[in-house]
């Protein structure tokens, strides 16, 4: 299993008139936990795209139990626990100033060949320092 | 059973540099289907706020089969499938243009007192529209 | 002279915690004016974009008079007011129900060649249907 | 004169089928800039909505000179050139990793009572702690 965890300050215009963050906007929130916990291990998610391997979302589910409010500074956790293969689930806790849990969220995700449009198995270099994690 | 449909024109902003429609932005495509399958029914949601219910999302799931892209005009089909009582639940099925299934979701929503902000029962208002489509 | 009006319902989505609508979310209501302008002359983006032709903007101004709010059907009134050459300028009125107008803003776009990444004139397919209003 | 730099990591979200960040989400760039300059004088923007004073954008201006790009850490420079009373004006510079100027902007916003929902003047504890730097 691999984690990491991530801050996220909640911007005005990720808010609605309820005055909580738009449920659509924490898949931002994921997408930038999901990218910082790759960077952390020398992965670029922009040089696997320039490389020719894009990684579409195939699945999203969320629990809102919380709302996030604006300007709070979220701890996002995100978690990979399962060995990925031609797929890969990304699982997020996020956490608000006072420590409490507030949403949850599963992240599916392919790995497509942009020359093909295909999908294609993880690429050897997400392989070899992401299943160290799964021995 | 309550069903209603509604199409929605993918716009520029809602793409990303992949030429989809971003992962997130289909939670607005379905609040604008639950939002026009109330109107259908003569309930407005802005009426509903301004007589002091809201409905948080608490749940979100999405499956993305086939991206949608720039400039398609989506259709979205949205349905109540259990009568609603502390909760409602929202299933949805998008298609494209050439009448493919892209992309299904569900949402449930909680209805909350915004002077006490707890949790209520569903409004007599949307009960008495609603509840004929459950005998 | 080229005038077109389309009509946007604001979407809980582009609201935040002021019960406004968010300011940076009046360049999409201004992206669909344009581009439905475009569409009731025969032309589309679409095709354009497909074509070889992108137009990124260049400028953008906004004046926000009165707030625009949740659900509204907003009237958005778009023109061109002169006859566009290497760079095109759409000006924008936006009306509330009440009829009111709300917002005004100026966007100047570029033609640019996706294949060469330069700056080009004005496509011929635009030319053809825009030019006769400005005789 | 007053000037701040912060650093704003493009997300995927904000970019659209061209690559680009979409023009209308530097406006969220802009709102961090401005938030964080003000808390790095000790001011929290939350807090003096708390107050009861809002700060609605009354005009917006942007030059899109160069396109930011996916995953770039810009580099936005804020600045206050002019005592605020009634009005205050940030502008904006925008830098990309290169170090190129890719944007500039200028947005004014006005002080609002919510009790009232009228313009006030600059609230006494922004007052205190931006006029020294206008002497």
């Amino acid at each position: 299993m691999y984690s990491f965890e991530t801050n996220i300050r909640v911007r005005y215009a990720e808010t609605d008139q309820m005055g909580y963050v738009y449920y659509g906007n924490y898949a931002a929130y994921y997408e930038v936990a999901r990218v910082e916990s790759l960077r952390h291990l020398g992965l670029s998610y922009r040089d696997l795209e320039e490389s020719g391997i894009i990684m579409p979302v195939m699945e999203n589910c969320t629990k809102y139990l919380i709302p996030a409010r604006y300007d709070e500074l979220l701890k996002v956790k995100v978690s990979i626990k399962k060995k990925p293969g031609i797929k890969i689930l990304f699982c997020y806790e996020i956490f608000n100033e006072e420590g409490n849990l507030i949403n949850t969220g599963e992240t599916k995700l392919a790995f497509i060949d942009k020359s093909t449009a295909r999908p294609c198995r993880i690429p050897e270099v997400m392989k070899n320092v992401l299943y160290p994690y799964f021995d």
